[in-house]
C-alpha cells in the first residue's frame, strides 16, 4: 500500500465536481502525473477552485518575473518554513523553469549562497521578509527592490508570492500533503544526457 | 488629506470592473463603509476576486465553527503575526459576532489568558500552532482537538482558516493597509447604552 | 461570581493598612473604579508601596516626555510582552492622554505600522530595544535618540519606563491580572459623540 | 582614569539628599565598599529610593526562601538576560550567602547543569519561565512548584524576585553599569585557606 | 572560470604534503572526483589531519548505527544550520547508503515529515536537540533513545556526529564551500533505470 | 562520592592506550591536575587523539592571534552556547592568559559590555556569527575584520576556533561534563596577593 498523501480523505476522480475533474485531467496530461496536491485540496472544492485560480493569478500572470523567478520565490521561502511538498515539487518546476540543476537545493537550503543574479538576490531578499518577519517591511526594502531594477507592481508580485505560499506551506504541513515521487528526478537530468 | 490606505494605487469604484464593484457596493450596503481590504485587494482585481472566494469558503460556510469562533482565529493568529489590519478589521466583527465587547482585545495580546472555554482554548492551540510553527503539527495535535469534540473537518477549518490569514497577514503587512477608523468602536457599546 | 482579578487572595479595603487604603480610595474618586493593579498587588503591601513609588516618579515626573508618550512606551512593550492587564489598562490612559481614540490599538499590535510622528517612533525603538534586547544597547541607540531630540535624562526616561513595564509585564502574567471591564472603553468615544 | 560605572551623570557622596547618602554610607560600612548600583540609581533619588525599598521587600524580607535561594533567582535569570552587573555582583552575594564558591557561576552558565537541590532546580524552572516567557505562565507551573513544596507565597515570591531582576537587567544593561572589581573574587576563597 | 570552491586559497594538488595528497587521490579513486571539502581543507593541512581523523573515528567506524543511519544524522542538522554543502554532499551519500533517492531531500527540509522508522526518528530527535539546544539534554532524551533501542555507546554516536557537523556545517558556510555539482544527481537514479 | 564527570563511562588512567595516558599525564604536570575534559572523551581513544589534535592545531599554533584571544573566541561563544565545562574551564586558561582576573567573567556574560580593545570586540563580532548565525556570513564580515586589523589566514583561525569549539560545547553539554573545581578560582587572585 502506498503511503498516504494527506491526513484527510482524497476524493476519487470520479467523485469529483466536472470543473475540479477537467482541472485535474489537464495537468495530468501536461506533466504526466496529478500532482497530489490537487488531489488533497479536491477534498474541499470551493478552496481548490480558489487555491488554484489564486495561484494562476500569481504563478501564470503574463510578462514581470520570469516564471523561474517565481518558483525561486516558492522554493526559498518554503524551505524557511519547512515545507517538505512545496520544497520538493516546486523544486522540480524550477529546475525544469531555470534549466538549471544545481539551483532549487541552492535555494532551498540557504539562499544566501545560491548561484544568484544580484537581481534575484535583492528579490529573495524582500520575499524571505514578507514570509518570516512581514510586520517590519518598511520603505527601504522597497527601495532595494527598486534600487534593483524591479518596479512597484513587481514588488507586489514578490510579495503576494511569499504570503501565498505561506498559507500553502501551512495547509501542506497541516494535512502532511506527501510529495511525489516524481518530482525527485524532474529537472535533474540535462536533456542530451538522457 | 486622509492618511493612505495601502502603500500601493487604490482604484476608484468607478475604474473598477462590475463584478469587484459590485461585491464591494454589497459589503457597504451592508456595513456602512467600505473595509479598506476591498479597495486595497482591487488593485489586482484577479487576485481579488481569487481572495475573497477563498474567504468566504472559509468564512462563511455553513455549519461547524461558529462565526465568532472564525473570527477568534483570524484575531489571535494576527496578533501573532502583528498584523494591524487584521486585528483591528476582525477584532470589530469578532465583538460583534460574539456579542462581547471584551473577548478582541483579550484574544489579540494573549489568548492563554482570555475568557474562553476549554473547546475554544484548544482550537486557538491549534491555530497558533499552523501559523507559528506548522511543520511540527503531528498526530498528537488532532487528537487535542479530537478531545475536545472537534471532527476532522473542523480540524481542517481551525487549520485553513489560520493558513489562509497567515497570507492576509503579509498582505496587509507588506502593503502597509490600513485599517479603517469605524472598526475601531464596532461592537465596544452594549446595545442598551447606545 | 465575578471571574478573578488575580491567582493570588484579593485583600478587602477594610482590611487594608490606611496608607494603602487611602491611595486606592483617591484613585477610586478620580477614576471612578478601581484599578485591578491596585488590590491586586494590595496583597503585598510592601511591595504594593514600593511599586507606586516607582511607578509614579516615572509616569508622574514634571516635564520631560509627555505624558502620553510615556503610555506609548508602556503599550508598545507590553503588547510585546502580550500582556493583557498592561496593554488593556495603560492603552485606555493612551487614548485618554493622547485624545486619540486609534493609537493605543496601533501601537499595541505594531508600532512600527503606527500613526506616529518621527520623534516617537525613535522613542518606541529605543524602548522596544531595551524591553527585548538590552544587553545589545549601545551609543547608536543613543545617538539616535538625540538626533530625534531627547536629550540623555529624557533617554534615561523612556529606558527606565521600559525597563519597570519589564516588571510589571512579568507581575501581572504570573499573576493572571485581569483588567478591569471598564477600561476597554475608555477614551474610545469622542466626547461629542457621547 | 577608572572606567565609567554608567553612561549617566554619578552624583558625589556630598551631593546626595542625606536618606539617599546614609543608605550608600550604610552599605560601604558593611561591604567594604560601595556596590556601583547605589551610585548610578543615585542619579535619580527618586527612583533610588523605589527601587531599593522594592528590593529589600523582595530580598531581605524575614522568612520563606533562604537568602542564597533568592540570589540564586537573581543569577539564573540575569544570565539569562546577560546583565553583566547582575551576574557578577550577586553571583558575589551568592557566593557567600549559599557559602559555596562554585554555585554562581554554574547557575550564570546554566542552571540546568549546576549542583542543585531538586527543590531548587523547580524554584529556576519557575524564575526562568517568568523571566523569559511569562505570558505562558499557567496553573501547571504552580503545581510543579507546590509539589517542590512552595507554599503560594514562596511562588509570588520566586516570580517576583525574577520580575524585580527583569527590570533591573534592563536598568543595568541599558546605562551600562559596571559592577565593582572587588564582585569578581568575593566568596571564592574558603575562609580556611585565606 | 569555474565558481571559487572557498573564500579561501586552495592548494593544488601538487603543492600538498603527501599524507595529504595520498588522501585526497584515493577519495577521488573511489568517488571518481575529488570533493571540495578535501580541497577546500587543504589550505590548512594539520586542520585537515586532525578534521578527517576525526570524521572517520564517527563516520567509518564498524558497529552501532548504520552508515546510512550516520548520513541521515549529517543531513538533518545541517539542513537545521543551513549548510549548503553538507546537504547537497551527505544528501548524495546518504542516498546512495540508504539505497533510496527519497530520504536525503525529506530529511534536509523536515525530518518530522520523512519516511522514517521509529528508531530513526527517535534517533534524529536526539541529533536535532543536541544541534540546537544541546544545553537542555537531559535523562529523559536519553532514556527516549533507550526505548528506541539504542544502546549508550549509540547515544554517544548520534550526538557526536551532531556535534562534529556543527562544527563542519560552521567551516563551510564561513568559507562558503561549494559542493561538487556531481553531488546533485548522485543517488537518484535507480540502478535498472540508467 | 564525588559528583559524576560525565554520564558516560570513564577509564581509569591504567586501563588507557599509551599515548593517551601519556598526553594525560602531561597536562597533569603541567597544571596539577587533569581537567575532565581529557578524561571524559579518552572514553573513545581514537575521538580524544583527534579531537586534541584539532585543538592544539588551532590553539596552540604559533603566530598571529594570541594565546588570550583564542580564549576570548572559546569564552564568549561558550557562553552563548550554555557550555559550562568551557566557560569555566576555559575562563580560567583566559584569566592566566590575558594576566586579567575581570575580563572571563565580562566574556562568557555579554561581550558587548567587556573590556575589549576594537580589534577584539571585531573579533567576537565575527566570532559570535560564526557560531550563531554562520550561514549568513558574508563579505561585509571579512571586511570589518579586514578593517580591523586581521589578516585572512586570522580571519579563518577565528571562525574555525568558534566552529571548533561550536562542536566542543555540544560534547560537553550531552555529556554533562563537569569542570574541575581547581578552574573556579585560577587567574584570580593576583600573584602580589597570594
Amino acid at each position: 500500500m502506498p503511503p498516504a498523501i494527506s491526513r484527510f480523505p482524497v476524493p476519487g476522480l470520479k467523485d469529483l465536481a466536472p470543473d475540479v475533474r477537467e482541472r485535474i485531467l489537464a495537468v495530468q496530461e501536461k506533466a504526466g502525473f496529478v500532482p497530489n496536491v490537487f488531489l488533497a485540496l479536491a477534498h474541499r472544492p470551493e478552496e481548490f477552485r480558489a487555491f488554484f485560480a489564486y495561484h494562476d493569478a500569481l504563478m501564470e500572470k503574463e510578462g514581470g518575473l520570469s516564471k523561474a523567478e517565481r518558483e525561486m520565490i516558492v522554493v526559498a521561502t518554503s524551505g524557511a518554513n519547512r515545507c517538505q511538498y512545496c520544497v520538493v515539487a516546486h523544486g522540480a518546476i524550477l529546475r525544469v523553469r531555470a534549466r538549471n540543476p544545481l539551483i532549487a537545493d541552492q535555494v532551498a537550503v540557504n539562499y544566501l549562497k545560491a548561484d544568484l543574479a544580484p537581481r534575484q538576490r535583492a528579490m529573495l531578499d524582500f520575499a524571505m521578509k514578507v514570509s518570516l518577519a512581514a510586520h517590519e517591511v518598511n520603505e527601504a526594502d522597497y527601495e532595494a527592490l527598486d534600487k534593483a531594477g524591479f518596479s512597484r507592481e513587481e514588488a507586489w508580485d514578490i510579495g503576494a508570492i511569499a504570503a501565498f505560499f505561506a498559507m500553502s506551506n501551512r495547509l501542506a504541513n497541516m494535512s502532511s500533503m506527501r510529495p511525489n515521487d516524481e518530482f525527485y528526478l524532474m529537472g535533474r537530468v540535462p536533456k542530451e544526457k538522457k
